[in-house]
């Protein structure tokens, strides 16, 4: 149960912050010119999208490391709130970037910094749970422990790219957020090494 | 365990897309003619209704997908937030089909082809899963096996009918908007071919 | 898993509406007077908080209800998204009345009417599902069939009594949102007949 | 199965108060100023990451009491949505404590004594339910049973520490919410007594 209630928890944040980037697309009221008007919001559904696909990876790479832990314990508990900090703000930076990618060369600049910042702490943080996992060994499938320093270096290196997002971002925002785009691309394309994915499904094991 | 992730992944989506739909009612503030301004919103309500019941019904095919699928494997995994992410954006045509659906006719089929585009997608994703999981019959139950092709053809189906609407759209937006309520309530009445929907309820099971 | 897939969008949904309460409480921005303006709002805390009861009652009622069942049909399935709906719209009512409640007559008889409208068809929905199982007892488990005529009257009692909230409304809205909360009240106090409710719980199994 | 529903409301609630508190946080529209303007609501990052914070500790504790029980009764049952008011109200006053914290002495206060009493409730009402599990054993595994009355204690400790908090509010808003934070920070790095954490995960189980 304990592992299980901790991925309710995982999968709850995860489902909610993928469903409230919704909230954050363009709904001009009474507009006399509404194709045009939601035309001119691209960056809106650019940043949607972007968003959407990295939560959505994210919550692919950490189903796999999951699927190969076999306990918990308070220290590993712990690390969960940070990563969940980290997703469940990813609407803020989100609607600030479609908002101001568009905009004045200061305000484009904070919110890449912004938005890159988010997804290197949301990184950090998911590598911090690898590299626990990897340090305790007990806590993982004997099958998968072999795959954990990949998959903790793979989470860090996928993390530490942000860092070279923000400094893009005070040359060119617009190249910062390709990064970021880059980024999610990059993961949704690539396989992660953990084995344990083809499981077993409780759910149809009686028929 | 990884389905289960998956199905509470999924579930959450699905539950949230089912009540975000709720912040899109009409609350006007301080109006002396509350009746009147409420029964003027009237296409809030049917759009209310309409895509409450088109996310109802998706997931209960949804669910009867997977109902059948005993194991899953990481490109089954992919295919999962291609769906959600147009499950999740829902919320968002059928508020601006809430606001437009009675006004200038440029408008009105903006939000018309919108609506069914999201619709399109959605079926259209869905279908995906259904082929992939037609083409790698060792992910799905043996008894279910038999059914998956016709499965499969009826999601697609399904999705296609939006072409329809998004094609009727520019003739009269109305007239697509039905075309989207009937396709929610045919799929409300009749019935998919994929068996194990009666399954033991492993909550009852030690009473 | 089809029940337990059930259970995780209904509980989805519940939680979500509970949550979601909260957005409607007020927020008012640069008050100088954020105590007065705090207090003058007290029907938005009498409406937010006779809304969580009642959801949660009837959180406490279904699952009373739902732990007897060992297995679902596709028509069961169908009755759920029909009593999900109710449930997930109630925030919306509920944001009326914490507005109205104060206004002028017609306002107030207008959303009173809405209120418990809305908690009406919630508790029909909710009849009709015990009501289904009542009638297939091969879906319920043996100890618990003797006990459902007997949840299906609760169930169709419990809702028919916002009829009188609704006769009532058009006399004193008041009067009617204090039935209302009358009922969540009552049900509170009161225990329901089903059985069952002291279950071995699945977590706590290997310890 | 009516303890998982149970944990299944309660995480749902817990992941979408997590979730809902970035809906408040500063998205100014077309600021030509953003980075002043994002700077200068640091009141919001702080509010939003000691709710934060509360809520993530509030569900690692909780996670403790209830992985030590192994069966639910009804009145064990209706201690849990008085609970979940509390955790599912929390963004309500971070919000306002956002807005009023640099505000005038009256507004600051009033919104320092709403937040450590939304805090001093909750911790009221999940030391309610620590307290019930003590005086009926038969609901807790064996093993857990002698770490019940520490838990209980450690719970209505943690929640009159915001009568403290209550008090203080009325010399010095700022001191008040620095009591709160402090308590987040202490809970997170103290340990609970409660035994049971290192469990076997289910999900692993098959590899």
């Amino acid at each position: 149960m304990g592992s299980g209630r901790l991925h309710a928890l995982i999968d709850g944040v995860f489902a909610i912050a993928l469903t409230l980037l919704v909230l954050d697309l363009p709904k001009p009221l009474f507009s006399t010119h509404l194709v045009h008007v939601l035309l001119h919001e691209w960056p809106s559904y650019v940043a949607y999208l972007v968003s959407f696909v990295t939560i959505g990876i994210l919550w692919i790479e950490h189903h796999g490391m999951m699927s190969a832990v076999r306990g918990i314990d308070r220290r590993f508990l712990e690390r969960t709130p940070a990563f969940l900090l980290f997703i469940s703000i990813i609407p803020w930076p989100t609607a600030l970037a479609a908002n101001y990618a568009k905009g004045g060369f200061s305000e484009a600049r904070a919110v890449a910094v912004l938005y890159a910042g988010t997804m290197l702490m949301m990184g950090l943080t998911f590598a911090w749970g690898w590299r626990y996992l990897e340090k305790h060994p007990t806590l993982v499938t004997e099958s998968a422990r072999p795959a954990f320093p990949a998959g903790a270096r793979r989470a860090l290196l996928g993390g530490l790219v942000y860092l070279v997002a923000i400094a893009v971002a005070f040359l060119s925002p617009i190249a910062s957020f390709a990064i970021d785009a880059g980024v999610a691309v990059y993961f949704a394309i690539s396989r992660s090494e953990v084995p344990g994915l083809v499981v077993q499904s409780a759910g149809a094991g009686g028929a």
